[in-house]
């Protein structure tokens, strides 16, 4: 009797592309559906043999590591993941590491002790052996590692482009908000940012901060402007702070983005309801999680895989806390 | 040799506890505290048989179903979730209903093949077989059902507290933004709301909505001045939807509060943030999340429980998009 891998082989798509075909779950190509449905007839493949199929195995269960679900970027990608493993009947054990090497090693190994098939990990340490010793497929999520599988957006062409943005519109006292140090991606986009202003030879002061809470942002907004009242331009670290320097900034009576220009970092849904909505480098957070799915369960199939690191695109998304470039550029 | 367990009989509290009191994880009386050293003494415990006792059972899997992580209000409550069984080394299963019966039974019935040894869900649907016939200890949460396990915040009362403070501040032209009517707690807090207008005797008009989501949020604040131009006081299904009511509001040139007078519900992170911030009613979502787990956690180990239906409180959150009380009251 014919199985989904055959259907599969039959049709030359993967396991789970036939899940999707069978189950209308997920987008399949009209031609790629039609290969299929060719090889179901032809097999005499009747679908509830997926049921047995997929559950032949020891476990569907693929664990999903990230810093804290309550940044509001995670939700988005956890969703994309989500989807992504919910349309290819895998299950999701989830933790929040908060970017603690020790909870993260502690993680693994229970969701390795849970037979879990593979691991979906936002990590600071791609390197350490708590994954290259694991033993089973893991892909970098939000971060990457030489030449191991990842999915991430490019931070440091992202603060390249809110620097080269904000002096396209006239901001010529920029402060730019550094994210916590050991958070590689945010190091990236502050990097990208400083590269660019003094490329411009643009001079610029800088805020560190240490997280990316929302408690504490509303304080280095405060310690922002008033350790540079003259700011004319936040590069922020990402669209909670820049929230914050926005709010600090009306309180202060300043004018957005007359008097003041401020540029996010990732797109989470609130930035675009806000008063005045907020301009962002968007990630395409969604997308990074189903991808980083999608990549996990080739690695699983053992497919031939063409793109083991995806690196998705970084996007200008102007609104209304920047001026317009007529007036400037 | 003494167990985890005989240390917990030994001083009259649970398993959960004393791994508390030995991993340094989360709040425990000092009297309890106190209680736990002692029997750890006077067994001679050493605590690294914790992790043999923790991994004896099959599974230390609990299956976690919400509506959609991407709604704002539920990482919290996951993140609750997640830091009580992290604590209790409990690991989560996770997935999004999208508040739809056949994905939900789908995911319990993944849930249980996984072995998960109990179930927090936030669901519209308590009183079906896929709860009842489960065989494992269930918790609603941000729901509930007559006399069985849950966790929840009074949202009628919510209502009712939005629309008293509303009428005390001067609004007479309300407009109630009515949740999806599928979802429980939305329309509890709806009528808790309309509950209080009418016992006051003040008129209103009611927009329906059929989401939380953010894209449909502007939809409805738009559909909210057009319909309702005159409308002095909008007391909105969620945060989500209060500020997009509170971005179109400002779009059209109307003074908030001055002008117009907005509640939200749920008190999301960012709502402080807003400019002017934003005036809600607040759930305890963490707590929530916490008190959940902690409830599950003791039917799991066969705790005399006092309490199995936990109803948390909803608090007024005074800030700046409502009027001074005295003004008007």
């Amino acid at each position: 009797m014919a199985t989904i891998r055959d259907v599969a082989k039959h049709a030359g798509v993967s396991v789970a592309t036939v899940s999707r075909v069978i189950n209308e779950t997920g987008y399949v190509h009209e031609d790629t559906r039609k290969k299929v449905e060719t090889a179901i007839r032809e097999l005499h493949y009747t679908p509830n043999e997926v049921a047995r199929s997929l559950y032949k195995r020891k476990s569907r269960l693929i664990g999903l590591l990230l810093p804290d679900i309550t940044n509001p970027f995670f939700p988005e990608l956890a969703r994309g993941v989500e989807d992504e493993m919910q349309e290819n009947d895998f299950r999701i054990i989830f933790g929040n590491s908060d970017e603690n090497a020790n909870k993260e090693k502690e993680y693994i190994q229970t969701f390795v002790q849970n037979n879990v098939v593979g691991v979906i990990a936002s990590t600071n340490h791609p390197d350490t052996d708590t994954y290259r010793k694991l033993g089973i497929p893991v892909v970098f999520l939000d971060r990457t590692a030489d030449n191991r599988p990842s999915v991430y957006a490019d931070g440091r062409e992202g603060g390249r482009i809110a620097a080269h943005e904000m002096a396209a519109r006239g901001s010529r006292q920029i402060t730019v908000i550094q994210g916590p140090a050991s958070i590689r991606t945010a190091l990236d986009r502050y990097q990208g940012a400083v590269d660019m202003l003094s490329s411009q030879g643009i001079a610029f002061n800088v805020i560190q901060t240490t997280s990316f809470s929302f408690t504490e942002a509303g304080i280095w907004a405060k310690e922002l402007f008033e350790r540079y009242p003259d700011t004319d331009g936040v590069i922020a670290s990402n669209d909670i702070v820049a929230t914050a320097v926005l709010h600090e900034a009306l309180r202060l009576g300043k004018k957005v983005p007359e008097d003041v220009q401020i540029i996010g970092f990732d797109d989470i849904p609130l930035s675009s309801l806000l008063t005045p909505a907020l301009t962002t480098i968007r990630q395409p957070a969604y997308d990074m999680g189903r991808a980083s799915a999608a990549l996990l369960i080739q690695l699983l199939e053992n497919e031939n895989i063409d793109h083991r690191i995806i690196q998705m695109p970084v996007t200008f998304t102007e609104r209304e806390t920047t001026r317009k470039v007529e007036q400037y550029g």
